[in-house]
């Protein structure tokens, strides 16, 4: 395996001034108290700021909330741990033993908090325009192949737009019944649009997500609706 | 009225070089297409950059939680709107017909976009240093006059940590009620303890609200009962 600063080198392209910088970026805290956690809050923000300004640039037309989900796709922690990943950013990480075997999504998340705090420790060590590099660098190729903004919109927004667009109320989502456990609890959802009589429900472990079924469920009916004059 | 360049020079300690910048901050959706949307978007996230690092260098032991709650609490719409307010910002919007009367927290939420939109317009205009230059001179003293991180802590947070640190099951929630229209629903929920016997209930105009509130009536349960041993 190589050694911290090689692999830095060679996959990120910076080489650290300073190597504790480089060592607490890939230390959790299951090891150690000088972990990343705190250059983790502070490469998020280094990360949210130049993905920010790569897609404000990038799409010089686009509205705020198309740049805004842009954004959000690219930092989300599936799009960072898929960018750590390749780099072999989970060899490099020293855990504690009781994280060793961790798999999975807890491993996801601690490769793409790891990868933020990198950014971090970066900016600390040269500066705003290393860090920005850096990020260029890794995330450039996704901010070339996002989806269609449209795509990104989860269906109540998608169907609060088709309906504006039609000049018509907006849909009116309603809880019907919550079951299941306290620590499982399940949610029954249904959203209508009453000037179409479309109605439908929706279910799932959390309110938003029945109610996000639920508007899936009417949008798929408006599609399948002729068209009104 | 001073004209929007003199308000900037005297409130912000900022001069523009491109007034076209200047302006689009100023001017809401509703006043003309050229608005401030997409420069509040960049200068949100040069706003969270800049506070991050404002709150990284200022506490510089404090764990990544603390940071995150003070810089929440830094950047919220209504911290936003109460150093807007005092500048005279809402004299120099431009604001379309329909806009013109709005009130209250509306009015609040166009402050606080239109300053980020100015942070971002500072920022195109001549850069991050500039632009940080004007966030520590506005948010300076609030950053010194923050409650301590347990107080900004919500009751959920708080009351878990309390149960946590005498070694007991965590708290649970239930829904127990909702009612209403759809677009008024009213939810109760209840907290409870089991291990302390302690139970609550809270209501409100979302689920988190009410449960928020059920979890503030067990924390002042546990504070009035004598502790154990």
């Amino acid at each position: 395996m190589l050694k911290a600063d090689e692999w830095c080198a060679q996959q990120l392209g910076y080489r650290f001034r300073d190597p504790a910088l480089l060592e607490a970026a890939l230390t959790h805290r299951s090891a150690s108290r000088l972990n990343y956690e705190r250059l983790e809050f502070l490469g998020d923000s280094v990360l949210n700021f130049v993905v920010a300004l790569l897609t404000f640039q990038q799409y010089p037309a686009a509205p705020e909330g198309d740049l805004s989900r842009y954004r959000a796709a690219l930092v989300s922690s599936t799009s960072l741990s898929a960018v750590a990943g390749p780099l072999g950013l989970g060899d490099q990480l020293r855990l504690g033993s009781g994280e060793l075997k961790t798999g999975g999504h807890r491993r996801d998340s601690i490769l793409a908090d790891s990868l933020e705090a990198l950014f971090g420790a970066i900016y600390l060590d040269s500066g705003l325009d290393a860090a920005a590099e850096v990020i260029r660098r890794l995330f450039g190729p996704r901010l070339g192949q996002l989806p269609a903004a449209e795509a990104l919109k989860d269906p109540k927004t998608r169907l609060q737009e088709e309906v504006q667009a039609r000049g018509l109320e907006l849909p009116q989502y309603m809880l019907d019944e919550i079951g299941g456990e306290p620590h499982e609890q399940w949610f029954v959802a249904s959203c209508e649009v009453p000037a179409l009589g479309l109605r439908s429900t929706g279910e799932g472990s959390s309110r938003r997500r029945a109610e996000q079924e639920a508007a899936q469920g009417v949008l798929a009916a408006l599609r399948r609706a002729p068209q009104e004059k």
